[in-house]
């Protein structure tokens, strides 16, 4: 097989062979019916099941000149499982959609299969099924299942007046990275990377078991602060003396004319998590207390003034 | 809201809005969390969770000037039940993913999401999640989730020597109505309205729950079949004359100098069922048999001689 053969010369069929070997991964256990049935059987532990499908497009959510097949991969799978922790759940296996040209590379589509089953392995679990399919442009979508275990869903809808809010995870980063590729730059590297392969915290999600709220921030902090005070009545007010404004972002702010803190409230796909907990005295180490829950109307403030900046609009 | 507003005029959340408004159906069951968190929740009876992801993308799968927004979104649905019914399971949800055009006008969107919950419907399941993003054209992506109620699921790799092969639903329609659309015919409607909106004979496939394997005509009867007998290393004789022409086939391969048995056992996407039984006593009223498991390579063999012709390659 050539390295530069495409997919429309290799066929459907030889071209599912090659991926599900790809994805296979040794150190991880299988399913009970993994890839080449019409479905996956996936055993649960609880009676049940969390399920997230998430897409992700060429031109709109990755660029194949600034990004590689395998960040790609990781990333629209890091953004599936980061759903699944947001509920509190923990993902036990993924489908992956590829729509693609005729004209795609087959080691383009091996590596971004690479990027899916090595970002899917950080949390233990591999890619049990799904679909290949030509199309005009690249097109992925991805479900993560994941399982609560007997626990309850952590929901948008828990929050409470009196609740403190609290993140985990790198925040702005991604954004920061997007402004360095599109005026034309690759570096610094510590941003760029975050926007092309974020690595989500999963791990300080799973300490939040008791949050009475979480969400994973993918359109931004405000925006998805936003999505809790609707779903839970409340209103929330941000201190943004609280975060650090690391060395990264205020040099890159620096240098670019640009604003660190905006990254931070409004830049989306960083996969941070932002929750809330019933007092401070319960928010897990890791985690930095960045506001307050309280009555009103569903807004979220900053230092007590209403934010109207949104996050980001897929189709503006 | 004008009927021809975009989707880029209107915005990614209200367009959320809007859809989850018209994907709601107060007669299905409702599950524990659905549309508006990072992921869904669905109860589970078993310990098992049955899962396929299907795509469909313009231009390939289906055309706008051939098919409405509603048959699409019921067709991409049905794909996917279908492959739940073939393991043996019951549908419990579906998670759906939108890509499309900021131009794509909002009631284009909104009557495929009446498609897609009206096929739903058709089993009692809703959709319960999804994503809407941006793209050059329209990919469709949806997941169902099943659930074995404690039963053993039906694989491809259950076929026995001495095994009946039969098959439920209609088969070669959906080719012989795509072969008058690509003519520039919208008629006769039996045939054009098959491959249009594919109604599969759900219940069928619920009556095999015995079957030794199990798989649903997506590809087509003979490349279908032929998975079943690599997966089940054995050979499968198809008797061509078990297959009764109806009056609709014929007389459109008659006006097309089409063969319509070639429709039969090549055309996918009438979702038909094949299974395979321990013996003729076992196969279910509705159930045609139309061959027999024996030793040997695995291949598909018609009047027993080897049939080479594949189904549809989607990157040929």
């Amino acid at each position: 097989m050539s390295l530069r053969q495409t997919i429309g010369e290799l066929g459907e069929f030889a071209l599912i062979s090659a991926i599900t070997e790809r994805l296979n991964n040794p150190e991880v256990p299988e399913v009970l019916v993994g890839i080449g049935d019409d479905s996956a059987v996936i055993q649960t532990q609880g009676q049940n099941v969390v399920a997230c499908l998430d897409m992700m497009t060429q031109g709109v959510h990755f660029r194949l000149d600034w990004s590689s097949a395998r960040d790609i991969g990781g990333k629209v799978v890091a953004a599936n499982l980061s759903d699944i922790y947001a509920m509190g759940a923990k993902p036990t296996s993924l489908l992956v959609g590829l729509a693609m040209p005729a004209t795609t590379e087959v080691n383009w589509v091996l590596e971004l299969a690479d990027g899916m089953r090595d970002e899917a392995a950080r949390v233990g679990v591999r890619v049990v099924g799904g679909d290949v399919v030509r199309a005009d442009s690249i097109s992925l979508a991805v479900t993560a299942l994941g399982d609560l275990e007997g626990r309850k869903p952590i929901l948008r809808s828990g929050a409470q007046v009196g609740d403190v809010v609290a993140v985990a995870g790198q925040l702005g980063y991604s954004a920061a990275g997007l402004l360095m590729l599109s005026r034309g730059f690759r570096t610094p590297r510590v941003l760029v990377n975050a926007h092309r392969a974020p690595q989500p915290r999963y791990d300080l999600a799973q300490q939040a078991l008791h949050a009475t709220s979480m969400i994973d921030v993918s359109d931004g902090l405000v925006s998805d602060l936003d999505h809790i005070a609707r779903a839970s009545g409340v209103s929330i007010n941000i201190n943004s003396s609280a975060f650090e404004i690391s060395d990264d972002l205020a040099s890159a702010a620096g240098a670019f004319n640009g604003d660190a803190l905006e990254w931070i409230l409004t830049g989306g796909e960083d996969h941070a998590f932002v929750a809330t907990f019933s007092s401070v005295n319960v928010v897990p180490d890791e985690w930095l207390v960045i506001g307050t829950v309280g009555e009103g109307n569903p807004k979220v403030l900053i230092d007590d003034v209403e934010y109207l900046k949104a996050g980001w609009n897929h189709f503006s």
